[in-house]
């Protein structure tokens, strides 16, 4: 029995130390640095390789060490593994405030300002007000009710979509293709917040566009997949999207000769919307592990099905 | 009898149309226009030339178009004239919004990234969290207390310092010359509110930052006149200061040759944190007016020792 620590992209950090240290009796290794595939039944990982399943005959679990999973799922993982997840409270949080920060920056031209101030020019714009915003968050799971409710508070109107009926106070909520036409009228904001999967891969592209009713700004924290990065440029170009702050991309780090580097209407940060916190994320894979051991129901279960 | 209204380095716009639609009975005129000054009582004003009061010898009121007083501060004022300023309810709100725009643009590094972007750098940075950040707010007027207010309730940790004992709830409040070292100490943000006046004038200055504790950001929506520039340029190249979001400045537009448009820690913006209202201030105009024809106690007078 051993649990391996899986991770591509990602730096190790002091995964391995902690984790020995919190499991003294449990043999912890780093792939590829593996003594005996048969004896793997805990995974816990970070953009697997492809099929890495089939190289654990006997895998129980497969434990991301974020919140999503979407970035295991390209190999078929049999009914015998388990797939769980990171939700971490400081996730949510963060994620607010990261979309808050891209909200009031727009909304004030900060970044506009620091490009005229580059070039010396002095020259004072209307600014928008907290009143006048409405805000249309795409994924109303524990992640977007969070960030809505707190938008609300500030005194934001708030719209939402997801994909089943959601019912957040203060929020009005649509679901399913028809609800989205009607979630994104009049929004001067657009916030992915979805888990991506099969039914959300590429949704942030024209056709979403075309149903917008004014330039709206487009704030993408949830994943590069969510978006046609050709069909935002064109909507930047035709006027549908006004700015467009992305956090998540295709592919990371985001390509030198990508277009969005250039684009005068596009701002990008380098993933950091949200970080899982290494310490609440280790803990819950500890606590996982511990309920395997001990025959209990895991934590935070990822249903296959659903993708989330 | 008449209203005048005596603008410099502000635009007319509406004023003088609106004013007369809303005075139909009253002889409004726009400087220098004035068939007679005798007949000048009521002077709507914003940065009026020096020693103009001496120009209207039956003056009663000199009403303020902004909520700030010091621009007209400038010439002895006798005693036989009341001053009188804007309470924009809407200013309180612009002002928190601006000061929020700039502490969460700070807290998740979005100027720099900015930078990093125009060079194609993908750098991921640690951020900072709301339940991190201690803010000291200084001035807690009218407006300090409502941006105190709000930020405490979005989970700062927000203490401030005035010019006489106040008490709002959740704020670690400290008031006279003794209490300014409490106030700004440990502090990730000083935000500067306060009232330009002989005791304000030069506060953020060397003998402040001398006091902060650790690399503080400092944010200045108050008046040019508050800031010793000179000074916050050493504290920058001294680590006293980390960074500055500045929004007003000595001479507006701030001149070409001025250092704070190259320095790499200095955010300016071009005097947009708060700009009245002119439809509320038109009203608080015609308001006051109507009392001053009726003998009624005028709105929003200053007290001119206090300076506000």
């Amino acid at each position: 029995m051993s649990v391996v620590i899986l991770f591509q992209h990602k730096e190790i950090g002091d995964w391995f130390k902690i984790l020995k240290a919190l499991l003294p009796d449990t043999k912890v290794e780093v792939y590829p640095e593996i003594e005996n595939n048969d004896e793997v039944e805990f995974l816990v990982t970070w953009r697997p390789y492809e099929n890495y399943i089939n190289d654990f005959p006997n895998l129980k679990v497969v434990q991301s060490v974020g919140a999503g999973i979407d970035h295991l799922l390209h190999t078929l993982i049999s009914d015998q593994v388990q797939v769980t997840r990171i939700v971490d409270p400081t996730l949510k949080q963060d994620m607010f405030e990261h979309v808050l920060s891209c909200v009031m920056a727009e909304m004030k031209n900060l970044l506009p300002y620091y490009k005229e101030q580059q070039q010396k020019v002095w020259k004072p714009q209307n600014y928008l007000s907290i009143n006048q915003m409405t805000i249309c968050i795409l994924g109303l799971g524990e992640i977007g009710k969070l960030v809505a409710e707190k938008l609300v508070t500030l005194g934001f109107k708030v719209k939402g979509w997801s994909n089943s009926a959601k019912e957040i106070n203060g929020v009005e909520a649509y679901f399913d293709e028809d609800g989205l036409a009607e979630a994104v009228k009049d929004a001067n904001f657009v916030v992915n917040i979805l888990p991506l999967t099969e039914a959300t891969r590429g949704i942030l592209n024209s056709d979403l566009f075309n149903l917008f009713t004014m330039p709206t700004t487009l704030i993408n924290v949830g994943r590069g997949g969510h978006l046609n990065d050709a069909d935002l440029i064109l909507a930047i170009g035709d006027g549908q999207v006004k700015n467009a702050y992305l956090d998540v991309f295709h592919q990371e780090p985001l390509n030198e000769d990508h277009p969005f580097w250039v684009n005068d209407s596009i701002y990008i940060t380098p993933h950091i919307a949200s970080i899982t916190n290494p310490e609440t994320a280790i803990l819950q894979v500890v606590d996982n592990y511990k309920r395997l051991k001990n025959n209990e129901v895991l934590q935070n279960i990822v249903d296959l099905k659903r993708g989330y």
